[in-house]
């Protein structure tokens, strides 16, 4: 079956951080595929990857990038699909520049912008667009989220059980 | 026929940026609703209007607030439809609060943050979102997108007529 | 007894530093109970712990969250007993992101935030508050006060004794 | 009846913001006094202000400052009552300045910060905090509070009635 | 004869800030174009206008713009002609964003940036470059460089003159 | 007699602000010299004026700039006379780039950096300087200081006198 | 054969950056001299090596600087080569200072600004810059794009061939 | 003999910082005492040592404090002589909150702002002060300043001599 998500990010440094929006897309049985490129060393494969999406049945792209930040906003300028931006922190600016750089697109052309190192919720996101019109994955995302809830009350009993210094040396 | 989009403010001093968000959806043809309702203030009234979006036929949500902007992660925290958040830029901190409350948001429940102030581009956002599933809508969007471009090459040959001093003059 | 101060962190990855809250509450011997919530993850929860917090005789709410941080936000807008927020530090953003959401609450919902961290400050200014009706603990919080300058004076002379060099070999 | 609430700033160029808190403390009959005093330039009558408060008392303080804004912690080094501070919005650097010298204070010496000329929650702050411990007041605050949750909805009605164009008119 | 230097800004709102730019050309008698391209609403156009520049003549491009400011990055990722950035200051984020966005371009790809709303700077550091082999140019540059420092001593002179309140009425 | 002070900023535009410098020395009768010079556009006329100014008797170097804010650290590598930098606020950034510009100096050549725009403060601390080794000038600024309280304890005493509401009124 | 780039560095410290420019030149074989010098410790030998360097043949200059970070500005102030500033990112202010010290160069005097520590990006630009005269190293940059474009394409392909898991564990 | 600087600082935690203010000091034959106070846990202790200097001859006060760092500001506000403020980096905010704390200090009270931990140039600035009626003292300063440019050269001797690689791996 074909990638409903395109997954991009500008150097295989941010695969660690990205990662976890493949392991999410792949928990809610959504078929993706992952690149590597680059708007700036490779803007014509960004290009070729941003212009062909939405017919090979691309339905949401998810593009991450450090520093300058453009390929989201380089990706959305050539797609109606909508693109998610995960800003990746690195050294510099505390992250300053990648956030401001996926976030501040012109009007015209919308990144949806999730948080530094956001890579797990720009693929929750892109499950609840998806989700949409797809009511088997909206029935995942409900129970998903259901389970953020209980994962809290868990934790929460343990605490309460072990209380706090005995949580803390578990 | 209902909303499609709800658009959520935290104050209606917000309503003169938000503006954008209405005409653009209305432009588009999509039919929404636009809400005052506040995180802080009326945190019922915004608990019903997320928890009811999704039964009363909505796709996707736009929140917008400034200084702690909480509105649209705590509509988020309520629902598994889409949240598009738009910080609100207030004199304090050159908008970063508003930015980063919004941007910020921790892993499980994301929030589409845009530029400060970026109504316009949260509408688009809505409406590409809306139109993975609406080819009519999707093509409304090509032809604005190919709008946009027309319009930057007017300007531009109005540029190269006129030169630089007589069209800052016109 | 019943707890006069309630603790509420939006993960367990916040106890390390609230941590320093808890045992301040103790050396003072006010009651308190400490859970884990999320605003958005838990919000359920959340309402609950804030809604139940004054018929139960909580007295002061202490509420830390990192990131976009909007849980004492979330919970002061649900209760009128006073809600102290700690901004918890992550990697991201030198802690800005924190720091705003919680301060810059709107008109209406104050929460007392502290500095990032600020853990044992929350429980130092709950227990003054609640200090203001307890003469015992009000003499405590000025034994502690006196202490905090007994110290320094100590570490002052140590320094007067050993001279700079040695006083950091030590 | 003596004043239970000592607001100080550090200039009357702080007054215009700091009205607000007057204003606030008087619509809830909690007495109240108003000072200008300055931590720089007139250290003793501000540690006279601070050091004789419990007496007369006082049971909340709230000192507001801009720039350096040390005026907070020089009154919170002197009592173990509970002091606010407000940052004053000046000019230079958005605000961070003062917000982070009255936020960031070290272990120890608590102030409860509010947001950027949160003059008005400071004092809601400190009539919730009065409130512990008076009946009538916490019920003042429950229909402020509730008074705030019905201007919202009365906004978000006549937005319904007029739309978004002729709101915006009015 | 054919333009050495092609100015690029991403909207005729930047066009008041970089007129400097083309008078400062125009003083120096380097042909010049201006064009209003956008990174994001005109792709293909600045595509064009960046890929055929080397084989139309120009030795230098500059590129200016506000907000997540990626023109200057995608038109030097289809060049190796050095690339001369503009951040123009908007309101939100005091002009963090596009200098960022301007001067952190990843390792490969580089953007000579200057200061926010620096085009006199822009074209001066283009004169600089072309400069190098053209003496006529670089005895203007000196001449203009020769030029800075006489204004300075000329204001100073008059300064000492008339003295600081009458310089001040003047 | 020959100035101890010599207040040097990077441009006329800078005048309006170190007016307060000017006037606050001249009030404590410290004779000083005014000159406009320029770290980028006239070094030389920089290097002369930092170079020559221990041999004329002066004590304090003030100097002021904006922007990257070069001229207090260029001058304090030429001398050993104290050198104050006071950073000039402009439009960009906040402010924040002539106060790190100014601050940061690296080991080996301080600047003793005062507030954004901190003309008058700058003249108080050369003062405070040469005062140290003039009996007749530490007098008047112990004056002043005193003087500084008086105004605040006459500005609270008319407070006091009228309210908050008839002093907004004056 | 004389050097065509001289690249000067405030310290030693800087050198482990600074490594990545003149390793690019190399590569480029463009003959280039590296130097210490400070702008603050030793102005004297600053300023002969900007002041001589036209003279020796030099035709671009890259200074690197933390902090403060100067030493572009000061070079620039005394040549009309083109100056490359690269500010170098130390611990404090999260890089901030010497990139604003750098960027924001006043009206005349321009310094070409690229990322912080983007010592190699300096040296493709001073490439870049020599290349509009030099047909051979032109087309060695041309080559130097193409690779990384390349690059790109090499670790997409390995990503497609191996999944992301698979790649990471490389 | 009197110690002529006064060095206090709000923590031991600053002691490894401030040691370096010392070790000038010292090697300037200046003699000096070193204080731990606190402007907030010890301001009684504080004003002691602020306003007993001048009289035990004091003629300069150095001190050091991070976080919200009014330290600085607080002695500042009880004495005529020069203070030197030395922002200590912590970890929150860059060192932010520090640096703003202690240069934004309000019209009338100066406070002498070095960079982020700049302890060493902190003593050197009150060895300039102190050096304006000592010429022994004003001698040593000429003699250690011309030793920077001495250790540039011969940092950047060594440089010419072993080339970048073989430099780096000494």
């Amino acid at each position: 079956m074909d990638a409903k998500v395109l997954v991009v990010m500008g150097s295989d440094s941010d695969l660690p951080v990205m990662k976890a929006a493949a392991d999410f897309l792949r928990k809610m049985e959504i078929p993706y595929r992952v690149h590597i490129s680059s708007a700036h060393r490779a803007p014509e494969k960004t290009a070729k990857l941003a212009g062909e999406a939405e017919a090979r049945g691309v339905e949401v792209i998810i593009a991450a990038a450090g520093g300058a930040a453009h390929l989201p906003g380089v990706i959305a300028a050539m797609t109606v699909l909508p693109v998610i931006g995960v800003p990746i922190k690195s050294d510099a600016l505390s992250g300053m520049d990648a956030l401001y750089s996926i976030a501040q697109m012109p009007a015209g052309i919308p990144v949806a912008t999730v948080a530094l190192n956001g890579a797990m919720n720009a693929a929750i996101l892109a499950a609840q667009i998806i989700g949409l019109h797809d009511g088997a994955l909206r029935e995942k995302l409900c129970a998903y989220k259901a389970g953020l809830a209980l994962q809290v009350e868990a934790k929460d009993q343990r605490l309460q059980e072990l209380g706090v210094d005995a949580y803390l040396q578990k």
